[in-house]
């Protein structure tokens, strides 16, 4: 297949070239690009379908969990989903070229601060084939070459997408080594893309610690951990209970396989007792386990409420479980945060606007909320557009990662032959 | 000394405790421990001389040259203009809270993009003793924690001022531990800093190639390499002669020791017999060392150009030697500036607004100038204030690092107890 470039070197050398054409195309030529794909992904639904299906009966999938299995899988719903996200990203401004700031300078220059794209992106990422098509399309339209290294038992799937991509990019006049995909497999291939300096500008990985770990070792490109989210809820002493009890629980249980899902739960002591046998019923009757300090148990009503240690705090579930925890002041409610927390989004219900804004000045995190749930975190509800991630991390790009984030800067500065003195 | 705290992880810890104290200081406040520094840099103007002739005396310091001597010696003026670079950082806007976006959400949700500072930052540099002052005055109205490890040789000096930066940060209520000086000497504190993660969030490494080489083998903590500039200035064939005259010395001999200054020059064949003659004359007359391609030497009209091999068109001579190279097109002035250009600053002297914008478009470069020098690539002639440095990276900062880049952002969201449905 042609997409399916497997020396990583070569491939981003590709991506490389194909960046400079990219990088001054016009916002409508790589809309159009974009048009396309959504309608190719119409056209040629069977085609992915047949591919999809070939990787879930191949034996490197055979051992997948069911969660993963599920994650993997197409259907005609979720191609269409797909073609509509590049719909919307479509009627996303272009982010290429907005001027940011212009004045003239003392010496009479004339200096624009412009919105310009990185150059070549590569993104890592695990089982789900959408993946392949969201982030390819954000890149497009942002003007960078993406280089595209996806789990290798969605081969076939993701290969079946970047083939289409690269035909829509190509039916516009743009290039099609603008989209790389890398066949996946083999765990050698990702030193290599970290450490394609010159070649590659940023490196995204989509996926947990372990694949964290590994790619801080060898990094020497700069890397944007789209990563884990430990999240909280801490209720105050003058907060509305009945709020309290629905934030917490939509933060749990939503959805709680997600960075912006909540994964423990404080309770200022003063509340807990009137609060905890009820907040806590809800949770366990959605099938949530639940672990606690010591107080957390005994105001919880008679809710089983497991031992919480270290490691509870610490732990991203992603799933049905929550660890709970009383506190008796704002100042430990922070404290806990700051010290456990992973700095993507924590939430305060109060209402004193004095406590929430301690709340708000003193934990540090990418998001945080004020009486609302941790689960907004998210470049759609931020009306960003789509998103190709979630940084934790403090530079270029914290929080959701769009457009913008995926552009650097260029200072263009026009004179009549001034020189310095 | 109080100040010179040589346990990396120990300096790094009282940074990452005073840091919160900083961040949600008021903008007075920490005006007010800029003015004090200010002040104390007049009133002890003996002590930190007498500290700075200790150093030079030293047997460090033996072996130095006589550029470094010179950078590493101070005097009265030297001192009062860090004061004034002190005042000048109070007369700047606090970048702290800043709002760059707020929106109400669909959801309902009132929604602020807040500027935030980073935590704690690093700052490496060598030689010049203002850079402890200059650095610490930036990371203080930024609401940072700063960690500054300097040259061993200017031990003394820096210890002097950072001592009078506490003594000022103290007066007015603010920790004092936000200011730590590292003793330096030990070539293992930079990977110690460098992989000190959850502690410090940025490091800032200013000097030449070798450090960015050896903090590139061990850094998992961000870093911003404000280095090195192979920049370069290219007349292009309706070039206003006299105007790349001028330019061009001018950005080569201004002030050659600095990262914006031109290395080499690029001549359109059309005009190399018109214009070298008289300009390499100038420049060889100033006492710049010549080297260039063959057709340049031709064109040279008798001034000596020694051969310039590949390693001249990649080095960043940082001195009074300069590379020329002729060229048959715009294209290739591009391709020549981008293969062998560090992205800093680049020029191009020309007529017509075609020739201009495709340079300006195409070259890859955090600064792109027309028709003006490359030496305005700072962040006082951007109108940016004073400056830790210059980014030649394309994430979070390119281009000067002021106040802004030492910030991050923060999304602060309120509700009225919304959920995600």
């Amino acid at each position: 297949m042609a997409t399916a470039t497997t020396g990583v070197a070569e491939a981003c050398a590709a991506a490389k070239r194909a960046a400079r054409g990219l990088a001054t195309a016009e916002g409508g030529t790589k809309d159009a690009a974009l048009e396309r794909l959504a309608e190719l992904l119409g056209e040629r639904t069977r085609e992915i379908l047949e591919a999809n299906a070939a990787d879930l009966a191949d034996e490197r999938a055979a051992g997948l969990t069911e969660a993963l299995r599920d994650r993997l899988a197409l259907d005609e719903a979720r191609v269409q989903a797909m073609a509509a996200g590049v719909r919307e990203i479509v009627s996303l401004p272009d982010p290429v070229g907005e001027v940011i700031e212009a004045r003239t300078l003392a010496s009479g220059l004339r200096m624009e601060k412009l919105r310009v794209p990185l150059g070549v992106v590569a993104v890592i990422y695990e089982a789900r084939p959408n993946v392949t098509v969201d982030c390819a399309a954000l890149c497009l339209k942002s003007g960078n070459a993406i280089v595209l290294r996806g789990s290798s038992y969605a081969e076939r799937s993701n290969g079946a997408l970047a083939a289409l991509v690269r035909e829509a990019v190509a039916e516009v006049g743009l290039p099609e080594d603008a989209v790389q995909l890398l066949a996946g497999g083999d765990r050698s291939q990702l030193a290599e893309l970290a450490s394609a300096e010159g070649l590659v500008d940023l490196v995204i990985p989509r996926g947990g610690e372990g694949l964290k770990h590994a790619l801080k070792e060898v990094a020497t490109v700069p890397v944007i951990y789209a990563a884990s989210g430990n999240c909280h809820v801490y209720v105050h002493e003058d907060a509305d209970l009945e709020m309290a009890r629905r934030v917490a629980y939509n933060a749990k249980v939503q959805r709680p396989g997600v960075c912006n899902a909540a994964e423990t739960l404080l309770v200022h002591s003063s509340v807990a007792e009137a609060l905890l046998p009820v907040l806590l019923g809800d949770l366990a009757d959605a099938g949530v386990e639940l672990v606690g300090d010591e107080r957390a148990g005994a105001a919880g009503g008679g809710v089983e409420v497991g031992p919480a240690g270290e490691e509870d705090w610490r732990t991203e579930y992603l799933g049905m479980k929550m660890a709970v925890g009383v506190v008796e002041s704002l100042d430990e409610a922070i404290e806990h945060v700051n010290r456990y927390g992973s700095g993507h989004s924590e939430a305060i219900v109060a209402g004193s606007e004095e406590a929430a804004g301690r709340f708000t000045d003193e934990v540090d995190a990418a998001a945080v909320y004020v009486n609302a749930s941790t689960r907004f975190t998210d470049g759609y509800e931020f009306g960003m557009g789509a998103e190709i991630g979630n940084s934790t991390q403090k530079l270029h790009a914290r929080g959701p990662i769009g457009l913008r984030e995926l552009t650097t800067i260029k200072y263009v500065v026009r004179g009549t032959g001034q020189v310095r003195e």
